[in-house]
């Protein structure tokens, strides 16, 4: 998996990734490990490169929602690090033995203030993805909503 | 209510404000009136000037699931005018008689490849808003299964 295929960068230019591929480094983890914790000051973007990672979330410390697993390779998580407050929304752990690309985030910000039109380019797949996600999660709270509709009518 | 006050522009220069004025409308609506209808051609942005508009969806055609209530003036929605594939997401009413600012997207985004710069920024304003709204709507969900685990429990 190149960088240049995640969902993220496309559009880019080969020289624009040549500055991203300068701030990316590969990681090995392992089945278990966290990544990083809901709530946490987040500093780093996420790719697959192969393997799992699961995102979930904690229901009044009691019990863990899952909320995706990733196993598309350039899968991105760990995004919030792009959005103020730069707070990790969800925690993510490592579902199988997995290769991941992170990306420095403050040095990723100085590139996007340098070329804005990277930056215009990343932030529009950014808001396409999270626009994504909030459907399939309105998707979701409409399938509750069904039930709870039915579950009245008998 | 002025159109630099609203979320999606903060951060704008004056200079950069008055390109985006020369492309908005104003507009008066009535209660009742639908403004756009869900999975329709998304051509416009919105801004509340007064009054207040209802954000739904429909589930199995059967009722409507309301989203969001927009009061706040300057706040925007019908932005899925601004992501591919540009259709609306949701279905916009107006809940009170309402003035509106309209924003043609076609020449936003003549601006936004003109000048990157304010490009990248709304571009990023409108991240952090899909953002805020995506742990809206995992706290709604949150919430139904709370109440389910708490069913089980009993």
């Amino acid at each position: 998996m190149k960088l240049s295929e995640s969902y993220l960068f496309k559009g880019l230019y080969d020289s624009q990734m040549k500055c991203i591929q300068q701030i990316t480094s590969e990681q090995k983890v392992q089945k278990g490990d966290w990544l990083y914790q809901e709530g946490y000051a987040a500093e780093k973007i996420y790719f697959l490169k192969d393997g799992a990672v699961e995102l979930l979330t904690r229901v009044e410390d009691k019990f863990e929602l899952p909320i995706a697993i990733i196993r598309n390779l350039g899968g991105c998580f760990g995004d919030s690090s792009l959005i103020a407050p730069y707070v990790y929304s969800l925690s993510a752990r490592c579902a199988e033995d997995a290769t991941l690309l992170t990306v420095e985030v403050d040095a990723l910000n100085r590139l996007m203030q340098q070329d804005n039109a990277l930056g215009l380019c990343i932030m529009t797949n950014l808001a396409r993805l999270l626009r994504a996600r909030l459907k399939e999660t309105r998707q979701e709270l409409k399938i509750h909503f069904k039930n709870l509709f039915r579950s009245m009518q008998t």
